[in-house]
C-alpha cells in the first residue's frame, strides 16, 4: 500500500543562495516529499532573449535532492517578462471594457498570441531539455492557475482573430453561422465572418450564440495552449507526471478539456479566502466558518478535480494560514490546516502541498503566510504539518467509487452565465447546492462528465441545469439502469443555444415524455411553496405525458416533481429543505445509507477508511453518527475542527 | 360606436414561409384585427448596399390580408445591418465613458449622423414607395423604441460637431453662451462655440446648464431624426396611421415633441419587467406586486402617451407572459394580461398588440415569452387573450377628459437628473407619487404639457417640480379659473438654469405671493414630520407675502403648504400619507368625487363605462367599493386579478 | 491680547460691478475682517494668452479696502483657461481608467506637466508683481482645494514620464529598483527604468512597493507645484501670509510637506457635507447628526492642519448653510454656524472664513448657500455671524500645548490604502477613532509626524498604525519620557514597504521587547471580544520578550495590550468600550483630568479659556460637566446647538 504525501512551494530565487540546504534539511525533517519550483522565475530563467541561466536552478534542484526531496517544476509561461512584452506589445491582455492590461503583476497574455505562443514553446523546451533527465524532477506544472484574474477571456487583437478563423473553420460559410446564431433577429446577419466582432461591446446584449461561442473559443485557447506546453514536456520528460494547478470556482474553460491532457489534475485550497470571496452564502453562514470555510467546497472541488484527469488529484497549494487577497482575511482554527489536509487525502489526493515555504516579506504577497514566517522561524502550522506528516502511514493510497454521481458541465456554466435569465441562476451553484444535500446526507459523490465511460457504475446519477443533452449522451442515458435525476432546465437548449424545437428537457418519449411549457425566475424572498420547502430562483411549468407521473405539486399548483421509470425531473431549483425531502424519495429502495449529519461535520469513505471531519466547534460521539469500527486516528469523539479515521473491514 | 382592437407583432423573416399561412389564420381565429411587421428586417430588406428585397415582404403582407388582418408596417432603422456600419463606421454610438459600441445588437447608431440618417432616408423612401398604397398597410411605424438601452444621447465626434452647430445657432456668440450659462464660473469662459466639448468627462461635474443643453440637443435629434421618417412616410402612403412605439420611463427625449409628428402615439407594455427594473418601490410592494405589475405603472403611461400625440393612443407591445430582460422574470398571474388589455382600452387605448406571436427559440429574446409557444402550441396566455376579444364588443371607444390634469415636463425630467441635489429627487417619481395618490383616490387623471390648450377644461391642474414657468405659462396660469397646485421646487429655475432673480417659484405677485428663500435634501429615514404625514427627500423654506395663507406647517417651524386663492404651494415632497390628507383639502368644495380605494383596486372611467381593476388577489364589492349601474363584464364581486365593467347612464 | 477674525469668500467678477461698494458695505458692516477673491478667476486676468487684464482686480481690491477688508488674493491655478488647454492638451488629467477628463469643471491638470507648470508661473508672477505691494493684500493663497475630486494621482503621460525620472533619481539603477520592489517576485524585474509603468492597469494588483512609491511621487508633485507658486509670492509679496486652503480628509499628498512651504494651513470646513460623505459612521450616527455635523471631525482637521504649518490655521471655507454636493444636502440647525466658527476659534484658527458671500445662482454651485440669498438678501444664518462678530472681543487669541499627541502620517494612509489587508483598513480612521475616544474622555489633543521637534513636551504620545518606524523617529522614541501607545501595526513595514525582518514592530529591544507573529483581518460581525470590549477589522498574534509584560488578553487567548515600562502596544483595531477601557489605565497616574463627556458635548481649551460645545439637541449643566469658572459667553446651562466659555485662573 502506498500512501498520500506533503510538499511545499518553494521559491529558491526569492531566498540567498546560502539558504538553500538548511531550508531543503527542515523540509525534510518536516516529513515533506516533493517541492514545487519555478513557476514565477522567467526574469531570472531567461534574463534577456534567449540568454538561458538554468545554472541556479539546477543547484537549486540538487540542493533539495541532496535531502531526499522531490521536485515538480513549473514552467514560468504565467508570468512573461518586460522584454518579451517590449518585443510584442499585442501580446497583453485586454479587458471587457476594452483596456489593455500591463506589465507588473501576473497573467497578463492573452491565450490567443501566436507569438507569445512561440516564447512560451521556446522557454518550456528549453526547460523540459535541461531538467527532463534530472532524476528529482519527477513532475511538471504547466504554467499557474489558468483562468485566475479573469484571464480567460481576452478581448484583444489577437482573440478577434482567433475568434473569426475559430469560426470560419467551425461555420465554414457566414449563412451557416448566421442561421445557426438565428442572425435574422435584429438584422444580425453577416455576409462574412470576417466582419465578425467580440461581444463584448454591443449596445444592449450580443447573441447568446455569439457569446457561447466566444467562450468555448476562449476555453479551446487555453486546452491548445496548455496542450503545447504538455508536448514539450512528454517529449523530454517521458516518465513524469504533467501537472496543471486549477484554482477553486473557475469556471471560463473547460477543465475536463485540459485536464485530459494532464496525468494529474491539481488545484489550489484556499479554504478561507474562498469563503470570503466564492461561496454564495448568507452572512450567519460566513461567519460560523469564517476560521473553517465552508464545510463542502473543498471536497467539492477534490471530487470535481479528481474527475478532470481521470482520477489522480493533487493539491498544489494548500492555505496554510491567513492569506492577502480576500476582502478580509481571519486566520484558521487550530486544527484546521491538518483537517483540510487529511480531508484532501480522503478524497483521493495523492499529495498536498502547502503554499508556501517562507512568507515573503516583499511584494503583492507578503501578507500571505507561509509553513515559516519572514523571521525564518517556523509559524504554529508547522504543529499541524509535523502531525499530518505522522499520520501519513495510516493512510493507504486508494480509490472507490461513490455511489452517486453528478454531471458537471463546464459549457453549462458559460450558458446561464450569459443568460441567467434570473439573477442568481448559475450551473456551479444549482450543482453545489446539490452537492451539498447529499453531503448532508453522508452520502459520497463523484463528478462525472457527459463523456465519461461506465455510468452504470453508479446506482444514482443527477444532471441538474445541463444545458444540453448531446445525441450520444442521450443515448447513453437510455442504456443506463440506475436512477436518473434531471432539472431544472436541464436540455433546455440545443448546442446552437436556441430553445428545442419539441421544448426542454427534449429527451426521447421513452426516457422522459415530459415538456417545459414556460419557465420564469423568481425574485429573492419570493419563494413558491410545495411541500416540505420551496423552489427559489427558478421554477418551471412542465407538462408530463401519459408515462411520467407526478410526484409533487407546489401550493399554487403547478408540479414540481416528475418521475419516470428510473427517471426524475425536477421542475425548479429546491431550498435546503425541499431538496433533503426530494432526496429522500428519491434513494429510496437504492442500497445507500444516508443519514443526517450534524451541522459542518462531513464523511469520506477511501477503500476501507471512514473519515469523519468537524468543520464546526461543538463536539460529536461517533456513536450518535452512526460510525463503528476500529479507530485508526482520534478516539470515539469528534472534537471542534478535528478529524477521526475509522477502519472498517466491511462496508458500511 | 367603434371598438377597440387586438394585435400582434409578428416577424414572418424568422420562419419559414410555408407557415406564413397558416399563422395568419391563427390570427384571425383568435381574434387579432392589426399585425406589426418588418421593424428589425432591414438585412432582409437590403442584404447589400442598393440592392432591395421586397418579393417577401410583400407575400407576407398579402398572406396576412388574405386572413383579413391589417398590417402596421415598421421601419427598420433600429437594426442597421453589418455593411452600413462598415461603410460609415463613425455611425456607432458612444457611451458616456467614451466607448464606442459595436454591431451585434441593436440601436447602435446616433442620432446626429447624417449619413446614417441618410441611410434612412432611403430605405424608408423605398419602402413607403413599395408599400405606401398596399390596402393592407393601414399604419407605419417608425423605428423602435427611441432612447432604449440608453440611446438617446450619445458621446460621439458626430454629436459634438452637431450640438456645436446647434449650439451656434441657439447662442450666435461665445459671449452669449458664456453668459447664458455663467461660464465666468470656474474660468470656463469660450472664445469660440467651436471649443465646446460634450459634458461627459470632466473631473468634477459640467456645467447644469451645459449638461440641459446637450439633452435639449439630444432630444431634438430624436424629434428630426422621426420627422425625417414621417414626412418621407405620409409622402406615399398619405392615408396612413404613423406611429412610433414608446417604452416605458424613458424620459430623455421630448415625447410631446415626437408625438407631434405623429398621428398615433402608441408604447410597450411590460408590467412585470418594469415592476422590477423601472418601478421604484419597496421590496414589500415588489413582492405584493410581482406577478400583476404596479397597480399606477402602466395607467401612468397610458394617460400619457394619450397625451403626446393628442389623445390617440396604442399599445404597440403589451406583455404576454415572462419577459427575459428584467433582473428577476417571473410569470403573471392568471388573469393579468386580460386585465392589462382592458385596462389599456379603459385608458383610451386604440388597439392592444401582444409581443409577440411565436416565441422565437434563438438570439437574444429566445426566454421572451409569446401568444405561441416555441413549439408552435398555444401558450396559456391564449386563452386570457381570446376572451378579451370575446369581450371587445362590450367596450364602446369614447374619450372623456378627466377632471384633473398633471403637467408632465421632459424638460424637467432632464434638470432634476441633472441636478438632484438630493439623491432620488426626480421629476418623473414626484409626478408619478402624486399620479398614485390621485388614483388611490380614485380620480381619472390626464397630462398635459405647458403648451397644452383649453386648461380650463380642468377643475384641478397639478404642476409639481415643474423646471420653470415661461412666460407664455405663467400668462395662462394666470388666467386659469380652477385650481391650481404647484410645488416642490416648481418653477425654481430660469430656462437657463440659473435660479431665478426673485427666487423661486418666481410667479407674478397676483398669482403667488410667496418666495422660497432655502431648500434642503433629507437623508433617507430622516422625515420631516406634519400633521398628517411627513415630507421626505425634499423640503423647502418658504416666505409668503400678505396675499399667501400658510395652511400646514412642519412640526419643526417651516409651512409646508400654502393657498392663495385657487392656487396652492407645496413646499415639499410629501409621503403618501401626507399627499393623502393634503389632497383632500385640495379638492374640498370642487365637484369631485374622490374615494379611498383598497390596495390594488383602481377605477377608470370611459364614455359612460366604469372599469374597475383589481392588482390584488383578495375580493372586493363593488357595493363596498361605491360602483353602481349595469354590469357589461364580470359580476358584483370582483375577484383578484379581475376586472369588472359597469355602465352607467348618468355620470358619476 | 488679539482676537480672532471672521472673512468671507467673495467673486467681484460674478457680479455687476455697481454691487461691489454695497457688498464691501455689508461685508464691513456684518463684522468681517478679511475677503478671500481672485481663485478661479484665470479667464478674466488673462482672456487671451498673454493678455493680462488686471484694472478690474484692482478696482475690486481698491473697492474692498475703501470698507477696511484685507484680501487674501488667490492664484487662479485650479481652473486653467479654454485656451491653455487648446496650446497643451496634454496637461490635462488622466484618471485611473486611463480617461482624459476634459475642459468644463476644474482641477484638470496634472502636477507633473511642466508645460502647465510654466503656464502658472508666468500667471502668478504677473498677480504677485501688479499686488504684492498693495497694502490690502495681507495674504495669497495658493491655487485651490489640491487633491479635490481626486485629482492627486493622474495617469497622464506627464506623470509616467515624470515617475521614471523620480525613480531614476531615487534607484539610479533598475537593480536597486528591482530589489527595493522584491520585483524578483513574479518575474516583475526591469532592465531599464524608462520600462516602468503606472501601476494603475495590471491584471491583478501591482506590487505596493510600486504603487507607494507613485504616491510618493504624486505627492512630491504637489509640493513643488506648491512650492514653485510660493517662491514667486514671497519674491513679490514679501510682508503677506501664504497659504493654502487643503480639505477635509483628502489624505493623498503630504500636507506637512505643503504646510512647510506655507505660513498658514487654512482648510474648507463643510461640516454636513462631510458628515454624509467622509465620516464613516453608521445610519443611527448619520441621522443624529445630520443637522450639525459629526461632533470630531471639524476638531480634527482643526488640529491636524495647525500641525502641518506649525501652529497657524484658519478655516477658509466655512460652511454657511446646504452645500450642493453631497448626496444629502440638508440644513444645519439653528447655532450651528455659530458653533462651528467658534470651535474653531477654540482650536486655534485666527479666521474663520464663510464660504461664500452671495449663492452665486448660475453655473455648478447654484444650490451652495452664502451668507446673502441669490436675491441679494441676507440669508437665515446672517444673524449667527453678526452674533459671532461680536463675541470675538471674548476671545483672545492663543496657543496652548495640549498633553497629548497622536501621530498622523500620510505615507501610511497611502500604504494601508494600497495594502489594507482587510476592507476597511485605515490610517486615517484608526486615527480618527482614537481621536473621538481622547476626546470623548475631555482631553485636547495635538497633531505631530515623526519630524515634529519637542516630543518631551508631550506626557502621552501615540503612534497607532505608523506604516514605518524611521530610524531617526526610532531614536527619539528612544529618548522620550512620556508615555507612548504604539499599534495596531505600527513598524509593520520597511521604509521600502517590507515587512521587517525581525518582524513588526522591529523596534529595539530596550523600547519594545515585542515581535507580531501573525495578523488577521476580521469580517464584520466577527468581533473577537476581550474584557471591556472587542477587536474589530484587525488583530494580531504578538509574542512578547521578557521585559514585555501582557494586561489584556482576549477571550480566544491572545494578548491585546502590551507594556514595556513606558511604553504599550496594543494588538489590534479595538471598538469603543475597548478603546475607552484601555485609554483608562493608560493615563493612570498621569497627571491629566479626564471625564466622561455626554454624546455630543466637547470640551476645547484656548488659553485659559475653556470652550464647551453642544452638537447634540439634549441640554446639559455646566455643574454636571464639571466646568466652573467665570462664564464669558453663555450661562450655567448648554442648550442644544450651543457654546458656553468659560475663563479660568487656574488651569484646570
Amino acid at each position: 500500500m502506498s500512501h498520500p504525501q506533503l510538499g511545499v512551494c518553494y521559491y529558491p530565487e526569492h531566498w540567498d543562495e546560502t539558504r538553500w540546504s538548511d531550508d531543503a534539511a527542515q523540509m525534510a525533517a518536516l516529513g515533506l516529499a516533493k517541492v514545487r519550483i519555478g513557476e514565477f522565475a522567467w526574469s531570472r530563467l531567461e534574463p534577456e532573449p534567449g540568454r538561458y541561466e538554468f545554472d541556479w536552478m539546477r543547484r537549486a534542484i540538487d540542493t533539495l535532492a541532496q535531502h531526499g526531496l522531490e521536485v515538480i517544476l513549473g514552467t514560468p509561461t504565467a508570468t512573461p517578462p518586460i522584454w518579451l512584452i517590449q518585443q510584442i506589445p499585442d501580446m497583453l491582455a485586454v479587458d471587457q471594457d476594452g483596456r489593455t492590461r500591463t506589465f507588473g503583476s501576473r497573467r497578463h497574455y492573452c491565450f490567443s498570441h501566436a507569438g507569445y505562443r512561440q516564447a512560451c514553446a521556446n522557454i518550456v523546451t528549453a526547460l523540459a531539455k535541461a531538467f527532463g533527465d534530472h532524476p528529482a524532477v519527477t513532475a511538471w506544472q504547466t504554467d499557474n492557475e489558468y483562468g485566475c484574474h479573469d484571464t480567460t477571456l481576452s478581448y484583444s487583437n489577437a482573440a478577434r482573430e482567433g475568434f473569426r478563423t475559430w469560426l470560419s473553420q467551425k461555420y465554414q460559410s457566414p449563412s451557416r453561422l448566421n442561421s445557426a446564431w438565428g442572425n435574422v433577429f435584429w438584422s444580425m446577419e453577416y455576409s462574412s465572418i470576417d466582419d465578425v466582432d467580440l461581444p463584448n461591446a454591443t449596445v444592449t446584449e450580443a447573441n447568446p450564440a455569439h457569446w457561447l461561442d466566444f467562450y468555448r473559443y476562449s476555453s479551446d485557447q487555453v486546452v491548445s495552449f496548455n496542450r503545447l506546453q504538455t508536448d514539450i514536456i512528454r517529449k523530454y520528460a517521458p516518465g513524469a507526471d504533467v501537472v496543471h494547478n486549477f484554482m477553486g470556482r473557475v469556471t471560463e474553460f473547460d477543465h475536463f478539456a485540459v485536464g485530459a491532457d494532464l496525468d494529474v489534475s491539481s488545484w489550489d485550497s484556499y479554504p478561507l479566502g474562498f469563503l470570503e470571496d466564492r461561496v454564495e452564502a448568507d452572512d450567519d453562514h460566513k461567519r460560523t466558518y469564517a476560521r473553517s470555510g465552508d464545510p463542502d467546497f473543498q471536497a467539492f472541488h477534490h471530487d470535481l478535480y479528481r474527475a478532470t484527469s481521470g482520477g489522480r488529484v493533487w493539491v498544489m497549494e494548500q492555505q496554510p494560514g491567513p492569506v492577502n487577497w480576500a476582502r478580509y482575511n481571519p486566520a484558521p482554527r487550530a486544527g484546521m490546516v491538518r483537517l483540510w489536509s487529511l480531508e484532501a487525502f480522503a478524497h483521493g489526493a495523492e499529495l498536498v502541498s502547502y503554499f508556501r515555504w517562507r512568507q515573503a516579506p516583499f511584494a503583492q504577497e507578503q501578507m500571505h503566510s507561509g509553513l515559516m514566517k519572514p523571521d525564518g522561524d517556523p509559524a504554529r502550522v508547522c504543529d499541524e504539518v509535523r502531525q499530518v506528516a505522522d499520520e501519513l502511514g495510516n493512510i493507504d493510497q486508494s480509490t472507490r467509487q461513490a455511489d452517486v454521481a453528478i454531471v458537471f458541465d463546464y459549457t453549462s456554466c458559460w450558458a446561464w452565465d450569459i443568460q441567467p435569465q434570473g439573477q442568481g441562476f448559475s450551473h456551479f451553484q444549482v450543482v453545489f447546492e446539490l452537492y451539498q444535500a447529499l453531503r448532508r446526507q453522508g452520502l459520497d459523490v463523484d463528478f462525472i462528465h457527459t463523456e465519461s465511460p461506465n455510468l452504470d457504475d453508479y446506482k444514482l446519477i443527477f444532471a441538474p441545469a445541463l444545458f444540453s443533452f448531446s445525441d450520444a449522451f442521450t443515448k447513453r442515458l437510455g442504456a443506463f439502469n440506475g436512477r436518473l435525476v434531471i432539472g431544472p432546465r436541464s436540455g433546455s437548449k440545443t448546442q446552437e443555444f436556441c430553445i428545442p424545437e419539441k421544448l426542454p428537457p427534449s429527451l426521447p418519449r421513452d426516457i422522459l415524455d415530459l415538456k417545459v411549457n414556460a419557465v420564469e425566475s423568481l425574485p429573492p424572498k419570493m419563494p413558491v411553496r410545495a411541500d416540505g420547502g420551496s423552489l427559489k430562483i427558478w421554477r418551471e411549468f412542465a407538462e408530463p405525458g401519459p408515462d411520467c407521473a407526478v410526484l409533487r405539486c407546489s401550493d399554487d399548483g403547478p408540479s414540481v416533481l416528475f418521475q419516470q421509470k428510473n427517471v426524475f425531473y425536477l421542475a425548479g431549483w429546491p431550498d435546503n429543505d425541499l431538496i433533503d425531502e426530494i432526496l429522500t424519495g428519491v434513494v429510496e429502495g437504492l442500497d445507500l445509507k444516508t443519514q443526517s449529519l450534524p451541522d459542518g461535520v462531513r464523511i469520506r469513505r477511501l477503500g476501507n477508511l471512514i473519515f469523519v471531519f468537524n468543520y464546526g466547534e461543538a463536539e460529536h460521539s461517533l456513536a450518535d453518527l452512526g460510525v463503528n469500527g476500529e479507530t485508526v486516528i482520534g478516539g470515539p469523539v469528534l472534537a471542534g475542527s478535528d478529524v477521526v479515521i475509522v477502519r472498517q473491514n466491511d462496508q458500511m
